[in-house]
């Protein structure tokens, strides 16, 4: 992996130029949820990438050519084949490379981790609004919609009776949801996990992967983050540089 | 196919038993667009299937067993796995059962499909929008965000050179979107496409596929169920019968 901790690229930025053979670029931004699940499907498979940071409050021109919604994460391979959002990324990695397959072949096992995927779709946007929340009265409200969601994926795991959604080893759908379980602590929400047992379980499981330690991100420097981020920082991005 | 044309299961109703050796059910509901993309990828994969109408005005206790959404379709197969939310089902019978590949071997084929499947996703909340409108002056609003989410997929065509979002032949994603376009008559919506040539191009084709004509709804129908559906009457979902 190479350029994860670069600064930015933003407005005015020259276009970078074509993927090197043998190496896939990964246009991301280093405190997006999303791109991290990238990431961690890109080091969990050991598949060699190289890292640009797009400034996401002073976009480069030149991005939207490479996705027209302007988000990261994206891909784009040595063909010059481009790749967005981020749950279709991760499945391109683990179809296109070899190394650990991180779906199952089997095709109800795979449609199982899909509807876990979207039992947990209600969680990013949560999070975001409570990120943007305005008062503390919205807060205990927020909690409890956070509660209520976390006792579905619960549910998941008490039926399964496995430590990770996919079984007794870590799979896709851990990745895909973990970004948002690590952020937890930097808005101190970890209080929501607390009648969860299981889900805590599997976090503290989690903690150990060498993909997700190696993508770790302090609690501190997120909060910093969001700070900067909620003020339309240009510097939000580049945070800690 | 069995059942297709049966009076819907409501409150009250007793659950079916298991899933028959050698075929597949589907929960459905005959004028629901999300059950038609399961139902088109039976037909157009020739799978010998079951149909279970749901009433969606009235829905059976047991049917939150299946889905604990309570939304159709739902599958379920004779060793009682049971696979929901629509673009998962589709998936799932493409890969578990023989016949016509849908959906592309090649990963970054397949991960094509699914970013126009990300690109159309706006629809299906546009024209409930529309559907649920309360005065004209919404209607010409909706109109125009419409013709702008069909420039997008109109753009796809334009890049690709191709009638089928795919490619030269007919493949998953047509059959994923088609069922929105299949209501734009009933809606008085055709308009919306005037002024997007290849997707016009594509409905006259996608309207000669065998599975689309074999599931093809008139739109006076369509029509008749929209205005009970709105009055939330229980015999909506059996309209004709």
């Amino acid at each position: 992996m190479s350029g994860g901790s670069a600064r930015s690229l933003g407005k005015g930025s020259a276009p970078p130029g074509p993927v090197p053979e043998g190496l896939i670029r990964v246009y991301s931004m280093r405190f997006c949820p999303f791109a991290q699940r990238t990431l961690l499907v890109l080091n969990a498979k050991g598949i060699r990438h190289q890292v640009i940071n797009i400034n996401l409050k002073n976009k480069p021109e030149w991005f939207f050519q490479k996705n027209p919604l302007g988000l990261v994460p994206v891909l784009e391979n040595s063909r010059g084949q481009v790749i967005y959002e981020s749950a279709i990324t991760c499945e391109y990695l683990d179809e296109a490379y070899p190394g650990k397959k991180l779906l199952p072949d089997d095709p109800y096992e795979k449609a199982c981790q899909k509807m876990v995927f979207e039992l947990f779709s209600k969680v990013p946007p949560l999070l975001i609004r409570f990120i943007r929340r305005e008062n503390e009265a919205d807060c205990s409200g927020l909690k409890e919609e956070l509660r209520k969601e976390f006792s579905k994926l619960e549910e998941v795991l008490t039926k399964k009776k496995t430590t990770y959604f996919g079984g007794s080893s870590l799979s896709m759908i851990d990745y895909l949801i973990w970004p948002w379980f690590e952020r937890l602590e930097a808005l101190e929400l970890n209080e929501c996990v607390d009648h969860t047992p299981k889900l805590k379980l599997w976090m503290a499981a989690m903690m150990k992967d060498p993909a997700v330690s190696a993508l770790h991100i302090e609690p501190r420097a997120l909060r910093a983050f969001y700070d900067l981020y909620l003020q339309n920082s240009p510097e939000a991005c580049d945070y800690g540089l």
